[in-house]
């Protein structure tokens, strides 16, 4: 396919290891990428196969292909990572501590990249996957993720234009950019579905330094077949939902859901066409559109999706791209700073049903690292949502390792929600509702509702211990992580 | 004093023993108070002399004067506490389990109580401590707190109409309201110190089942005296402040503050006076006024302050009370979902500043939990402010007990604020800044930059037995908590 017609006005146009020219060996490299899609594949290639000693910081929207957490750790090239990742080769260079990693909330990540001092800014070179780009202009591709600040941020811009992601994902993005502070004005809002910028992302000229032609497929999630446990998760959530929406008065018209990201999300998603809602206006507003979400807009159950990458299979991205134009009536990606915001997650009052590792007794999440110390991916939205929606869900199985492993434990290693965060807890076992509850009776609605029956026992056992040293939240620290070692 | 002029139209007067007929026996009283002012008097003190069987459900802004935690406590009248308390009685029958209490964020209280199913709102009293009221209008008095929404929350209302609180605190008032999801509104909110509301809180009159008249001061917080230890702290916050508003955007015209509850924190305000920000614009974006503010005010040091409590001591209400019309141009007042909303604290760039039971090396905070399971007071808005400032620190001095427990430990015990959240930490003895690092690269920080010298070599040798484990997140666990027990 040619790429004439994605490519407009005079933009330097060259190959993808003369574009590495640009980035020094200590660099800051800004990459689009989000949900897995969406990220630069021959600029990353190429700095990996460059045979340079380089040490790079590498920092993306959210999680990416092999092309950067693959190829670039095993050349040895990357020393240092934000804000999230998802690939093997990534996680053992950051466990190991070959690749130093920051776990950062979504929401807030541009503004740490253009104001935080998160990185140097100052040899910082964003690459940016496009379907289009001008000479003071772009289009994303399959996500937004943070794109927008770190063109914004960066002093030298690197634009991948790949012909293998259509032009018409053009009509999805909505790229709105709430200022800086302290001057940053009211994102102007008022529905999930409503679009509030254009279609491209802007920049100073004067940084495009590369414009690189590529043609590759994304390498997005594969999503397994839902398990028997997800679809008991499924159907305890939508009974637990049914009934309350018919009792907040916050449900009365609507519903606003987001959920996490992967197979267990994707499997819910799709699973809640199936629960009974009235005729209340079903809306989606999260962070990644699964393949779950198209099933519910080709059914009519869904009016809108607002989310900031495209994280599909290769089939449903294939679906997609075959239906773009009816898909862009009702899918809508926006920047990350606006699909996670805080404040349009309570403004819109966001249904947030996010999985986890563990949760511990007490209502402590666990979404990252297991035994406390072993990164997975990273916190990415859960914290977004967990925090500012006015009912947040941690769904999960019960147990792990085929049944080995409990996942109600008595004291989480690793706290990414607390307690103040979550509303309710749903495994296979059941629902535990933790609003307007002490410590000691969320305990008991975690044991008996939501705990494998096989660990009740020890779980109780647990309990009484730590209620013979007391406290408002009773531990018996000597024991706590006795199942984690 | 007669209290004529403050209680207008036609309103069910009585005394205090008479308005306690309105609270059922298992009710849930939604009073108001903040920062240990603003609080009712009478009637939960005739309500803990009544001689009732009472189990009542009580709800407060934040903390509230013994009144309450002390009488309705020790009449065994509380059975469930909610969101914040700051008395010994209280705190030892939640620690003891006879009173079972929810610790909670301040920003989203109101929106868990009129909708998200904290309390049973069909029983529910609200109680109000109010400098004037009408048909269908109150004004409140020291302390706004969560007071709009109980007003709206519960079905029944009781007014306290105090004569010790004068008139004039009407001018430091701004309520808005903000709207129900999913139909809430921007914040129209575009300057600290803008007020958007009106000073009265409105009510279905229906609602209105009695006024009391009371005359009695609030027991405020009293502040010790600074120890060289706050000084210090002050003095390292503030060199690492003047550095840091010259290197960051945020902060080339102005700074806006935000100081926690307590000595250190006013200690802090106070002696931030002596920093020099140049002719940057300072204001403060709080939740409570404190006694170090008006120091800045009157000194001009400081444009404005917004908060939602005058948490002033005995003497620093005096002196508001004498110049109150003064102090009302900028001083405002607003409802704790205003005074703590992420978004408004994201949208003027906040530096929060908040203090902490302990740090672990890995930079979890513990705000909340004595040795993870003794409660001092509760979360407060320190989450709020810690999760959404782009620069949130937290000071605090690196021992307690007189030098015998570090406050630098392995791992916190209980985690109220995450190594996402956090972005710099401060004692006595430097300053650790943890942007942009990764959890090992934050433990040689806070170790040997923050931590006292006599714990340096224990806290090295935890991180030497951590490291043969390995992991993102190094830890022994079997050896995390020894310091704790």
């Amino acid at each position: 396919m040619s790429l004439e017609s994605r490519i407009e006005g005079d933009v330097p146009v060259t190959d993808a290891e003369t574009a590495t020219d640009a980035v020094g060996d200590d660099a800051t490299l800004l990459v689009s990428g989000f949900g897995s899609v969406g990220y630069p594949k021959a600029v990353p290639r190429a700095l990996a196969e460059s045979g340079r000693d380089l040490s790079l910081t590498v920092v993306s929207g959210g999680s990416v292909g092999e092309e950067i957490d693959v190829a670039l750790v095993e050349s040895d090239s990357m020393e240092r990572r934000f804000p999230f990742q998802a690939r093997p080769a990534v996680q053992e260079a950051i466990n190991e501590g070959r690749v130093a990693f920051g776990d950062r909330h979504i929401s807030s990540l541009g503004d740490e990249v253009q104001y935080g001092g998160l990185v140097d800014s100052e040899d910082a070179v964003a690459v940016i996957e496009a379907v289009a780009v001008g000479e003071d202009w772009l289009v994303p591709s399959t996500s937004i993720g943070t794109t927008p600040a770190y063109v914004e941020a960066a002093d030298r811009l690197i634009v991948e234009v790949n012909a293998a992601q259509p032009r018409s994902l053009e009509a999805f993005h909505d790229v709105y950019r709430p200022g800086k502070p302290p001057n940053r004005e009211p994102i102007p809002m008022t529905d999930p579905g409503e679009r509030i910028g254009g279609s491209r992302v802007e920049f100073d000229p004067e940084k495009l330094v590369a414009v690189v032609e590529t043609d590759g497929r994304d390498a997005p999630y594969e999503f397994r077949d839902p398990t028997e446990d997800d679809l008991t998760i499924a159907e305890n959530l939508g009974t637990f939902l049914e009934a309350e929406v018919e009792r907040s008065p916050l449900f009365e018209e609507s519903i606003r859901l987001q959920f996490g990201v992967g197979s267990l999300g994707n499997a819910l998603m799709g699973a809640l066409g199936g629960a009974d809602f009235g005729d209340r206006d079903l809306v989606y507003f999260g962070e990644v559109i699964q393949d779950g979400l198209l099933d519910l807009l080709d059914e009519g159950e869904l009016r809108s999706a607002s989310a900031t990458s495209l994280a599909l299979s290769t089939e449903g991205q294939d679906r997609l791209f075959e239906n773009a134009d009816r898909y862009a009536e009702d899918i809508i990606l926006r920047p990350g700073d606006l699909s996670n915001s805080p404040t349009l997650i309570d403004r819109f009052g966001v249904v947030a049903v996010n999985s986890a590792v563990e949760v511990d007794v007490y209502g402590h999440v666990n979404s990252t690292n297991v035994g406390g110390s072993q990164i997975i991916s990273g916190v990415g939205g859960s914290g977004d949502f967990t925090r500012n929606a006015p009912l947040s869900v941690v769904a999960l199985p019960s147990t792990a390792a085929g049944g080995d492993i409990s996942r109600i434990v008595p004291m989480a290693p690793h706290v990414d929600h607390t307690e103040h965060d979550l509303d309710v807890v749903v495994t296979e076992q059941g629902v535990a509702d933790l609003r307007g509850t002490s410590p000691r009776e969320r305990a008991r609605l975690l044991v008996e509702n939501c705990a494998h029956p096989d660990f009740r026992g020890d779980l109780r056992a647990y309990l009484d211990r730590a209620a013979e040293r007391g406290g408002h939240i009773p531990h018996d620290l000597h024991s706590a992580f006795s199942w984690e070692e």
